[in-house]
């Protein structure tokens, strides 16, 4: 048998003979009706054919429940993991997580925002480009929306709230540690196109300078294309270790999947960083890639704090969702890394 | 200056000049008007704050012009690349992708399919969950939408489109390859929660049988929660390699990851897998997982085409949306794998 269609609230009010402010109450949160009533309701909705209009059951209360996500590149764990973080963080405060990818190209970031800002999301939590980002799309985003950036913080967005590591302590952390157990590391940078990898290099050459030693910065020469990060580590240092060079240093690497590809390159010169080695080659990376204890060696890195960093993203979006957004100071919050220490370094 | 603010087309009209009609054929298409108009348009926007709704300006075509779609997880750089590839195909046709991951949770999952039905998605793309998958949910799906079934075929779900690799040639084909350069291989599973995993399984046992040696598989029991496929690969191997077992053979794992997973256990024992090694231990995998070309050894692997996947789901999905979705046979578009001859076997 067919089941009976319903389209609106009111024909289901009508169908199962519930008042409306009850059926409302009743989709925004079962428990807020007495158990007997929602118990009814659930009975009753078996029988019939009703989807609850997401955008007019929300109307009311002028919002659709939704967080509109943007990340840079789906093929990175470490965007996953963050991606992850938030989701669950949205979901334990009642909010649906809608992601889009802006593929590393501006317009398909503005077009993100965009149609965020058409579906009436109540708030965005956005991993920008960066300086290649639109200013402009941020700017009606930030007039429109309650808005957050994570991650990557564009010295182009000041006034903006942010969510991120701070790489000065974390990367440092790693720097020191390298320094202490062995000879002072050189830096396998990228090319200079991210923030954050720009930030994790400067951090390493003050610590570097603080503790008395010569900083050495490898590898921001662009060599294939820009975001296949494990390509960029491997070419540089096989190119290196061909020519003899680097293979008794320390190699500290700019995030773990540049130094996944530094590790190939060892392999593929029969080197075997270890912090067993004395005075040998020794690896490190940054971030804590969910691949690290599984490479071999296994990876020693400093892990960013990526659950706190998705739930402090959404706990602030929340917070501006509730308080309305009058611009003011933005609140920036940094969380430290730990480190992560395996056979590599 | 603060910008003239706009929220509807009625009132863009009238500010800028234009009629309704052309503005609607402008957010369209904009070449779909005359260049002239298409300038002025664009000139006048810029002096005003006004966001196209995309559910208003979609109504009258009755479609939003968005894509659902759902996968399991998303730690998981496989799925992220088909995702990715779904999401190329789909904005070629010109159409937006809205992703949500179902966490491996039938609940989310039927939310998800819940929250895509409200939004009123001209159709969805789903890897399902499988067997554990709620069917309520996706017969409901299937009376309201155009949807395809990508990835994992549940048995549960017969009648449905489906795109996928054909695991059969796939299994066959590296089955056959390892058997003609090595000892037979065993074939390294996962507990049976998985179709594809199933599948593989089947294909393997099949293709042994057929070439007249014994089938082994090991690793089907649940050794640590069950989606850590990297530390299943792991422990299951680590296990052998301890009692000395399977030192000297062929290792088929089901997917890249537990064969990343076996490659530790086997750097860990000081063993190198590889095609050179006669009469010595060999792993391949399946799927062609990203960083298959940076484990050390490399990993050989059967590849799945999921650029073809991808861009034949989406197209099936729009030629349902264009032509309606009468129920009648389903369409099952199975793709071939390709070998990837790398280091470990």
């Amino acid at each position: 048998m067919k089941k009976q269609k319903i389209d609106t609230m009111k024909e289901l009010s009508v169908a199962i003979g519930v008042s409306r402010p009850t059926l409302s109450r009743y989709f925004q949160d079962p428990q807020s009706v007495r158990r007997s009533t929602a118990a009814r309701i659930q009975r009753e909705l078996e029988k019939i054919e009703y989807v609850p209009n997401f955008f007019a059951t929300r109307m009311n209360r002028k919002t659709t429940g939704l967080i509109g996500v943007i990340i840079p590149y789906l093929n990175d764990l470490f965007f996953t993991k963050l991606l992850q973080a938030i989701e669950i963080a949205a979901m334990d405060a009642g909010f649906t997580v809608i992601m889009q990818c802006s593929h590393f190209d501006p317009d398909i970031e503005a077009r993100a925002a965009q149609t965020f800002m058409s579906m009436s999301v109540d708030g965005a939590l956005v991993v920008p480009l960066g300086n290649q980002s639109d200013l402009k799309t941020y700017e009606r985003l930030q007039e429109r929306l309650p808005f957050v950036l994570v991650d990557s913080r564009p010295t182009t967005m000041p006034n903006v709230d942010f969510v991120g590591s701070d790489h000065w302590q974390s990367t440092g952390l790693i720097t020191e540690y390298l320094c202490r157990v062995g000879p002072p590391p050189i830096f396998l940078a990228m090319p200079r196109v991210n923030f954050n990898a720009m930030e994790r290099e400067h951090a390493y050459i003050e610590c570097m300078e603080r503790l008395g030693h010569e900083p050495e910065v490898v590898g921001t020469e662009l060599i294939e294309d820009f975001w296949y990060f494990e390509e960029h580590g491997e070419a540089v240092m096989n190119a290196a270790f061909a020519r003899g060079q680097y293979i008794d240093r320390s190699v500290l690497c700019v995030n773990d999947r540049v130094a996944i590809g530094a590790l190939r390159a060892a392999s593929r010169h029969g080197l075997v960083p270890g912090r067993g080695a004395k005075g040998g080659l020794r690896i490190a990376g940054h971030d804590d890639y969910p691949l690290c204890p599984f490479t071999a060696p296994s990876l020693t890195t400093v892990a960013q704090n990526v659950d706190a960093i998705g739930k402090a993203a959404v706990s602030r979006l929340v917070q501006k969702m509730r308080g309305g957004f009058a611009p003011g100071q933005p609140e920036i919050q940094l969380f430290d890394g730990a480190l992560k220490l395996r056979e590599s370094a």
